[in-house]
């Protein structure tokens, strides 16, 4: 076919991907051929069939947090690992995790339907007729409830929508509101309607966002059938992840927990998943005004906002019962610098039975594992430790890590040099996000990897795609001209959360994707069946992705001098700043445009009797704000980075470093990213103590850039804006100083 | 309700619109005061009762070009015209216009189906019912055609859309086509499906486009009812409007005809409208690969583009017969410059019973006629000539205005001062398209004419919804200097194309919208009861609009100088002369990026092998363009409008000017914009003369500013550019000369 001739062109072309002498951050030329030969050895171990053997066991059954499976998982898992002569432990904590007892919703006017809240077998797909140990579609720790109230569509019930709302002059004070899934992490849509008074909440799956609008639908296609459900957890998770009764701390037998009422993430109104199937008869009961331009979703009626005439009663009891969390942890310790140790994880619950989520992610762990022990058996000794987790309860709340981190702090802060993160995988190309100060060492190890769809190597398929989607020409030259891999922030929504977030340390989030699509997504539907069919069909991508965390975890282990690059992080910084003060500019911009309109009657011009807007209220034009202590702080550490980076380039080669300045280095260099998560953490949320990025307060998922000045701008606390401004100036100070101590370091070993 | 609350206030807070005594351009001091006594006795005339009335009687029954009801309300509106006092007649013309024989569109494989290809009535409104007099679904000038392939879905079926097929690997050659309605001009879609290769065409209403997605349906609400179909004209109307037979000059009896053969706007492939309820199991049958981002509307299916295995027969044979056209043309002579015309026109046929198309306009020219009629009973003396043209046979393709126009080319070019087209209103703001010299005379006149629903002054309405919908503060900026109303640039679609792009004279397209919405448009569902239960259902903006165009076509008539103003067309070139080079750089820098994008393989990057994309081909980098012509000849026009401005400002007002020296000046203003429209016309489309805009060859209703120069530069025809330019330049500096001369008219007045 005419399509495929230009990709056997490129077979033709493309120049394989080889291990070459390129230079390696971290490394001394000598160290890096031993490493080059390792690593070689390395890459040539992880095996589809491995891959796809591991998936077929671990997605054969439901295994959720606390079933049967999800425990003889862990052990499954822990004793596949030993048997590859690494040491596994599973370590467990206690957590509060609610399943349903009562599910009600169903529409009680103007006429009636009850919601099935239920999803079909599919007869191609046996997995999904395991009826009896699937968990029912239910949103984790919805309170309890029992309300009955007319029904408002809020689109996809983010604050925005909410302002749109009351433009139309509609509240939802007492109604339960209908959002669909999308553009937030799902725990916001309950707390931002009830924070506009709202008695209940109701989120379903538009067929515009995962399903028959999008592609075929399961099981002619990846995207989901009009029955699927997406399962999954509704704690305020941008406050604090992990078990809701243990914020701060491990949820070990002993620990003090906090009762539930006490439990500021459980959100206050209940919540409950919807089919498509089961929202649309509720969604045409709704009448009143029709939706505004870009709120209607793809189900063949006419959405209208309400409230009413449609009225639901939803009714949810729950068993708030304490399960246990199964945490394999496998170390191979370093050889030299066995108190240094490179994190990688990946979670092993599922919603269901979750293939792609989270076992494609999951089965390149133990492929990962399973080539360490070749390597070991062969003589391989990483210099630092290796510490392999397969976490539990990461659905719920990444309740397995943010325990782990917690039970760990002080050892993780003093030792861990990097967490590496995967949470499934797909096809297409390597995404990450996290830590700039990690891009060069990922992008080195990107070019030794080969992409299995086009031959080139990971890092220049990731790169292309990175000039082929830029936003504008200046993006574009950014990119070509960057080297690097593009970093992305880190917003949440996985186990990264408490090693990144919590505690500074530098983590990156990785994973292939891009094609093909699905939704899947914490329903049934989500199998082996499903994954083998429309996903990674033939697990290339799966040893693609052992291939590229496991060779960025032994370059990590086992790099004399920690590869942190931080230009990356100074050119991030510098473009977030740029951000916030366009944010500030645009802010108060639009006020005072909006005042003026609001002076000359624009609202009134613009006003439609028969679907009448309130006019924005007048508000007081901001002030401008003082950036100055942020600004010369990026500017101080711009000039650390490079200073660093000459200083690092000039380090003397021959031999290495001695033990006393290696060890000096490395303690430095692992403690200087912790600069940006001082403890005093961001306003109103401690926990999370990293200034750089944090998942959005109103996002969840999506992250924000200087979060603490990004959203005291959004929120229009001016005071606040500048206070959080001068606070992560102090904390880029504070890297900048490390910096400079350690190219004071460098700069005096060459004078040697 | 809160939400009204805010327009209460306006009503307390807002001034009445009073007729003030704020400058009339065009009129001294003391005939202004005498304009303006006659113009407030003008406003009070309208009546809502008696647009509703015509309205009533002129959509009663179906009454498209050709049949009994279109001339016998021909005859109604002379009669009744004539009832006011007024010289009305009938005149004729013959066009060629086809009406069906046979349609039949049946899928008949994978699964059969034959489409019903009507629309059922509806209970609530009997117009619906008419069905022996409604003409069947068609598309006006498809060719006859018998026809079996394959179907493939091509979304809005313009030239993008193509190349994004192309891009696909997908080929049309052999297939019948299913476009969705929207984006171009209707007969835009069988051309570029010809050009392509396709054998068929059929096109439907997408639910997502004005169905159910976008709002209730009829009779719930106004938009689309699954069953409604959009019947239209498929001729080439970017070559020429009019009778295909006899092209540029009148379609009297006598006139020489084409054989239909030679009729080039005539599509090549037959072509078929169809309800989304008929396409629904057509498109639902074809399979291959799914759609593109974008592509998907709004059915409850999956979309995929094919080609197949959906098989479509599409029979269809048309009755190519010759009808008679009913203009209705009204006179009433000019007391002081008889042979200077303004002329007035909507159209009276419509596809079914077309209450809102196009009877909610034309009843407005009858109430203007009303009106006048009054006047003159009171002794109103208009100065110039105004003509009142109700055209016939404009749904199948501007006939009747476009036949009466070349028939009386000479006559018009001598004596139209300006050509004032309505087609059709509804609710909302006032909008104007055409030509930038008679946005002063609007703008003035819009501020004596009170808006309905807001009491702000219809300007002032418009004006500030300029401001509160303008994309970006430099141009909302703008929009609060300018002071006048914005004129759109004028593509195509209705009556005014033969004045103004055939002849170049000023003209302006009017109604009122925005408001409400609907679906019902070249329907059976477009009726007396539709209107008057969704749209302008109190018929005010009928008052309105009658007001507006009434009061312009006063002012008109009724000015000693013709109240040009050429500011604002200075400054529209001055805009797309921006435009134009910016493309121009645009094309030539996405040229090169390409290009290098080909080279560094970012296409086999992007490239998913299981929907594998054709990369583009290279291409030669285009050759930086000589604008320079252009760009002095705009500096020229600009220098030329401010003098004349001045002059003009500065003109003596005591007893207006001599006769002399007014009809020199009218004479020179009245060819001034002529010179927009030299004679050797577009490039391959001679019939279309005006430079400044015309519709889009593959538009058709969308404008296109400085149409030579740009379509030439999306072509990337470069040598046709720039000489396009030097056309265009050479056009501007005509008309630059003209105004000169008439300075040096003004300026050697105000000397004597």
């Amino acid at each position: 076919m005419h399509a495929r001739f230009p990709l056997m062109l490129v077979a033709l072309l493309a120049l394989p991907v080889s291990i070459n002498d390129a230079p390696m951050r971290g490394f001394t030329a000598a160290s890096a051929r031993a490493e080059r030969d390792w690593e070689r050895r390395f890459l040539a171990i992880p095996d589809p069939d491995s891959l796809r053997e591991a998936m077929r066991v671990l997605s054969a059954r439901p295994h959720h947090l606390g079933s049967a499976r999800d425990s003889a998982n862990a052990v499954w898992i822990r004793d596949r690992i030993r048997g590859w002569g690494l040491q596994a432990e599973i370590e467990t904590f206690h957590v509060l995790f609610p399943t349903p007892l009562q599910r009600v919703v169903e529409l009680i006017g103007p006429r009636r339907f009850a919601a099935r809240l239920r999803e079909p077998a599919i007869k191609q797909d046996p997995s999904t007729a395991q009826q009896a140990e699937q968990l029912p579609t239910y949103n984790a720790y919805s309170p309890d409830g029992d309300v009955t109230a007319p029904l408002v569509y809020v689109n996809y019930g983010v604050p925005e929508d909410y302002v749109r709302l009351e433009r139309m002059g509609i509240s939802v004070k007492g109604a339960i509101v209908i959002a669909r899934y999308g553009r937030s992490w799902r725990g916001i849509k309950p707390k931002v309607a009830a924070e506009h008074g709202a008695v209940g909440c109701l989120i379903y799956s538009d067929p515009e966002d995962d399903g028959y609008h999008v592609g075929d639908t399961y099981p002619g296609g990846p995207f989901r059938p009009p029955e699927g459900v997406q399962r999954g957890s509704v704690l305020d998770m941008p406050q604090y992840p992990g078990d809701p009764l243990t914020p701060g701390v491990g949820a070990t037998e002993g620990a003090k927990r906090l009762e539930r009422a006490q439990a500021t993430t459980i959100p206050k109104i209940p919540v409950q998943p919807l089919s498509s199937a089961d929202a649309e008869p509720l969604l045409a009961a709704i009448r009143g005004r029709p939706v505004p331009a870009g709120w209607a979703g793809g189900l063949p009626i006419t959405y209208h906002v309400g409230p009413g005439p449609a009225r639901v009663h939803l009714r949810l009891r729950f068993d708030w019962k304490l399960v246990p969390v199964y945490d394999v942890i496998t170390r191979i310790p370093g050889a030299e610098r066995p108190d240094e140790w490179v994190v990688r994880g990946n979670h092993h619950d599922a919603w269901v039975n979750g293939a792609e989520d989270p076992i494609s992610g999951a089965v390149a762990v133990l492929e990962e594992a399973r080539a360490y022990g070749r390597l070991l058996e062969q003589g391989w000794k990483p210099r630092r430790t290796i510490v392999l987790a397969l976490w539990d309860g990461e659905e719920p709340v990444l309740l397995g890590s943010t325990e782990w981190v917690e039970a760990h702090a002080d050892e993780l802060r003093r030792k861990a040099v990097a967490y590496l993160n995967t949470d499934g995988n797909g096809r297409g190309r390597l995404n990450a996000d996290g830590a700039p100060a990690l891009a060069r060492v990922l992008s080195e190890v990107g070019r030794d990897v080969t992409d299995p769809e086009t031959n080139l190597s990971v890092y220049k398929r990731s790169h292309l795609g990175e000039i082929a989607s830029a936003h504008n020409p200046d993006q574009r030259r950014q990119a070509r001209e960057r080297g690097d891999l593009l970093i992305d922030p880190m917003g949440s929504g996985s186990d990264y959360t408490a090693f990144y977030h919590h505690l500074g340390i530098p983590s990156l989030n990785l994973g292939f994707g891009g094609e093909g699509g699905g939704g899947v997504y914490h329903s049934i539907y989500d199998t082996f069946h499903w994954f083998t069919t429309f996903s990674d069909t033939s697990f290339v991508y799966g040893r693609a992705l052992a291939q590229t965390v496991g060779l960025l975890t032994m370059r990590l282990a086992g790099a004399e001098v920690l590869p942190y690059e931080f230009g990356r992080l100074s050119d991030r910084v510098e473009g977030n700043l740029k951000e916030v003060q366009d944010l500030a500019k645009t802010v108060r911009d639009s006020i005072i445009e909006q005042n003026r309109e609001l002076e000359e009657s624009t609202f009134v011009a613009m006003n439609d009797p028969r679907l009448p807007m309130v006019p924005p209220a007048r508000e007081d034009v901001p002030p401008f704000l003082n950036f100055a202590p942020l600004q010369n702080a990026a500017a101080r550490l711009k000039s650390a980075t490079s200073r660093f980076e000459t200083a690092y380039a000039a380090r003397p080669d021959s031999g290495g470093l001695d033990q006393t300045a290696a060890d000096r280095l490395n303690a430095l260099l692992l403690r200087a990213e912790h600069a940006l998560a001082p403890p005093a953490g961001l306003p109103g949320r401690p926990w999370y103590a990293q200034l750089i990025s944090a998942p959005g307060r109103y996002t969840g998922y999506g992250a924000k850039t200087m979060p603490g000045v990004r959203e005291a701008i959004e929120a229009k606390r001016w005071g606040e804006a500048e206070a959080q401004s001068a606070v992560l100036g102090r904390a880029l100070e504070a890297e900048a100083a490390v910096l400079d101590t350690a190219s004071t370091l460098l700069e005096q070993m060459r004078k040697k």
